[in-house]
């Protein structure tokens, strides 16, 4: 007998389910109703549900609420550090087992074949990874990636059953202008979906995207833009990312005639935020906290998703859809006591059962390089003049200031200037050995003293360094790229701390819980050193964005990026 | 530049839309508001939503409501006995604007062809065809079909877009026995919709039958019914049919928690129902009269089959959608004035504005066949025993009971016994001249003289005729199979009505309101025989389906359906 033959056969009960689930209150996101009804597992799918079921196993789970499994709209897994694997267990206890990810980063480094190892890390995991093929790689000319995904990648990642559809689609410009390539990558992937991303497009420009064919957007960062996004027929993702909160401001707008077209979405968390505040199971709390309709909440973390990308064996508890399940005790708070995956029993009280799958496979350290041209990296900067121009990054935004200060000089050098806090930054081009390398200053992190250096740089993720002498730099950039990339600080020669990323420079294999340790040692240096921001090496890893104004640096050189072309960094 | 670089550099306002729609309140069904925002159109396509739009057109609706285009999630077109055309001309001044259509009919007599012809006579209708492919052609060994549809033909028709997903999989025992050649046609659709079709299946048997990949039902027919169906996942379309109605029944379990997983549907409407009473406007309209909101209504007939069906680019008013547009004025009784159908102004007032393309072309009449071996037709029935099985017909049921009564001879010939309203009933092989014939008696349809006769005849469509001697059968047959089959009505060897159907013996190439008045014509010279039937004509069509209990007639002879074999006429 095939699969669906055993779990007809369970369904109809002629033979034992695999797992009886009795004693539950099943939030049924179809109706809107709680119902207290037995549920039939056979092969990892609900078989039925309802009186009469005979199993192998029952689990009596004595009154309390059972949810269907959590789906993530939209995140970047490669923001946790973590592999797929290590991402799923930390939100898989959460009673998230579907993610439907981006996987933008990897695929700037290694192109599509990053694409296909994200894939393939969900081989046995207790957590659906649905990926959406990266829309926007590279980002621009002005950098160097290290992969490009273009219309030909989509159409063989959509071919090969690797792509569920369109990641994020950020180059809004390209969208509403008509752009036939920006269209092509839109057209090839007719009749799924399309996600967007349009931060504050607004009136025709947002109807010319919308009427491109782009069907949802998480970037709204007010009620009004959020509101005008659902009226033209985006679907609303609404974004709690760790350094991008839009929960708060969103959920006010949220009501019962227009839910069922909202979802939830994490879009870049840490490792730590993601083991400590949780996922999607924290923003399902704060909405009910808010007054949502625990049920309606419910549901936005799970049928609407589902809806919206078409995946309909996911996002409910009913016949034949997979035995995906968060039970919980308290509706007004859902934290999973228990959860299933796919049948199985993955986690209890927070904890998975079991990590024995959750090592990386060792051929993913293989995904792209992290090979750089040393001899031809030069920290010292020849002084030209005695005006600079300088990037004002500033607390918790990716938005610089262009800045245009006066130099420091010592020894016919341009130097950082502590007292101002002017340190030097380094885009190290690491990709394929070309010796590109830009160099800048940088105001707002606040080194007195060391250097912080790492090969997460969005898009390009190229080797970014900043610091207060080149001693530091020099060190911290040589420990980052060691054994592949990584992130690393240094105080003169030595290397105070350090968290390797071997999987394309952007991911760890070691367990979330140890990244996250790493990780926290890491900011507790830089904040030793001086700096006062929230998360450093965060912010540093956007100051290499030539697509977010105003002033960032590539290693191309400084970028003007309202002008989008490169500037010199003497005036 | 191509239409989607025209759409978007109307949306911008670069270059002016073909039409603006001003001052209209705009039902939105995205976010359950109603919203005073003009509605620019290119291309057939909505452009934009807003202020600032210059267009080539100005259609001001001072202060009209405007709806999404209103969308029949389940329909068999050829119940009406018309063309999609002509079905078009009916439904269109109603405000629907997409069918979502199964062209069940058509295939037992001409196969794939009969489904190919249904599609291709929908273009250049201002009417969307959704042609779902019919999963269960033939539905027995137990008469003769014209055509078959496997699944070779479901693979090539999904494949070349004929098709958009699985019509009403009406074989539910076999689906929830996991009958394999059933499960190939489910498989062949896999994550395209698969519309279903089991009434009154409930607990373990709607488990395995939701569990096999059946999304939807419209057979619900009570509260119970429609609720445990809906809970259990598939999508409730609720039907109200001319001969099937379940509306009034269904309404009052509708509630905003689960409106969102419901639709209205028609299934089969008779030509004279659809230009009197009308189509999913009228459902709409009574579902407000009952209740319920009237956004809500409008969002069961148009983003609700559009997101079941995966219809990205219908169902809503929003940027990229066509322009499929209702306006109306009295939000409690919505009754278009106005009908936009791809953006051209295509009905006024209950009319249409033009019918210059409602002919079906030429070549539909070589559909089928209608070939009958005359020299083995033979109505006289010798008389073998004194006591015979009769089908004993039910008032508006397709349900006939099995009765056995004394027989009625003359001359050694069983005849027809109108003192006890025991008719002659028999079924004549049509599709292949293969002299097949069964003949039988029948109770129910009142006829004191006379024969009706018809080449429609659930789900084979063979030529059936009901009279009470044998030379009124002959000619109502002979009139009802003349020029390819149709509807006919004789006394004696004088034909008294005739409604010609020679599109597959299913359908008028005539003008609806045409076929509407002669099928009147048919009913009343029914009535003026004898017949107390609302419809005979209907009810004779259903005498022939041998999957609905207890005794039918097919070519092949009596039915019993439970027993599921050929039983003898003489007991």
């Amino acid at each position: 007998m095939n699969d669906i033959s055993k779990l007809l056969a369970a369904a109809r009960g002629d033979v034992p389910s695999d797992v009886l689930v009795t004693n539950g209150r099943v939030i049924n996101v179809f109706n809107g109703e709680i119902e207290s009804v037995d549920i039939a597992i056979a092969g990892g799918r609900i078989a039925g549900m309802g009186a009469g079921y005979r199993a192998k196993q029952v689990v009596d789970v004595k009154g309390s609420f059972i949810a269907p499994g959590f789906i993530d709209a939209h995140v970047h897994i490669e923001s946790s550090l973590c592999t797929p694997a290590q991402f799923a267990a930390a939100v898989v206890p959460r009673g998230v087992t579907t993610v439907v990810a981006d996987p933008h980063e990897i695929a700037n480094v290694a192109g599509a074949d990053g694409v296909r190892f994200m894939a393939a890390s969900a081989k046995g995991l207790p957590m659906n990874l649905v990926v959406m093929a990266p829309s926007c790689v590279p980002a621009t000319p002005m950098a160097s990636s290290g992969g490009a995904i273009g219309v030909d990648d989509l159409n063989e990642l959509r071919e090969h059953g690797i792509t569920h559809g369109l990641a994020e689609v950020m180059n809004y410009p390209a969208v509403t202008a008509g752009d036939e390539a920006m269209l092509a990558k839109i057209a090839a992937m007719t009749g799924r979906p399309v996600d967007g991303h349009c931060p504050a497009i607004t009136g025709r420009s947002l109807n010319a995207y919308v009427a491109a064919g782009v069907g949802s957007d998480h970037e709204a960062t007010t009620v009004a833009e959020a509101k005008e996004k659902l009226a033209r027929g985006l679907y609303l993702l609404v974004r709690e990312a760790t350094n991008a909160r839009n929960l708060a401001t969103l959920l006010p707008m949220i009501n019962p005639a227009n839910s069922r077209r909202i979802c939830f979405c994490t879009d870049d968390r840490t490792s730590c935020d993601l083991l400590e505040a949780g996922s999607i199971d924290e923003m399902v709390r704060r909405a009910i906290a808010a007054g949502i309709d625990p049920v309606d909440a419910i549901r936005m973390a799970t049928l609407n998703p589902a809806e919206w990308f078409g995946l309909g064996d996911l996002g409910a508890i009913g016949p034949g859809r997979k035995a995906d399940l968060a039970v919980f005790d308290d509706l007004q708070r859902p934290k999973p006591r228990l959860v299933f995956s796919g049948g199985i029993l993955a986690a209890r009280d927070g904890f998975m059962l079991s990590d024995a799958a959750y090592r990386a496979s060792g051929h993913s350290k293989k995904l792209g390089k992290c090979d750089i041209a040393w001899e031809n990296v030069q920290f010292a900067i020849p002084a030209k003049s005695d005006r600079i121009r300088v990037i004002g990054s500033q607390t918790d935004q990716l938005i610089t200031e262009h800045r245009i200060l006066p130099s420091k000089a010592v020894g016919g050098k341009t130097v950082a200037d502590i007292s101002r806090d002017v340190l030097k930054i380094s885009v190290i081009e690491r990709h394929r050995r070309s010796g590109a390398m830009g160099l800048g200053f940088i105001q707002g992190f606040g080194l007195k003293r060391g250097a912080i250096a790492g090969t997460v740089a969005h898009d390009h993720h190229n080797l970014v360094t900043i610091g207060a002498d080149d001693i530091s730099m020099h060190a911290a950039a040589h420990a980052a790229a060691a054994d592949g990339g990584g992130l690393a600080i240094a105080v003169g020669e030595n290397i105070v701390a350090r968290l390797p990323l071997p999987i394309g420079g952007l991911m760890s294999d070691e367990p979330i819980a140890e990244v996250a340790a790493n990780y926290k040692r890491l900011i507790a240096s830089a904040r030793e050193l001086g700096s006062a921001l929230n998360d450093p090496f965060m912010a540093m890893s956007f100051m290499a964005l030539e697509v977010i104004p105003s002033l960032k640096l590539t290693d191309h050189g400084l970028i003007d990026v309202e002008k989008f072309h490169v500037v010199d960094l003497f005036v």
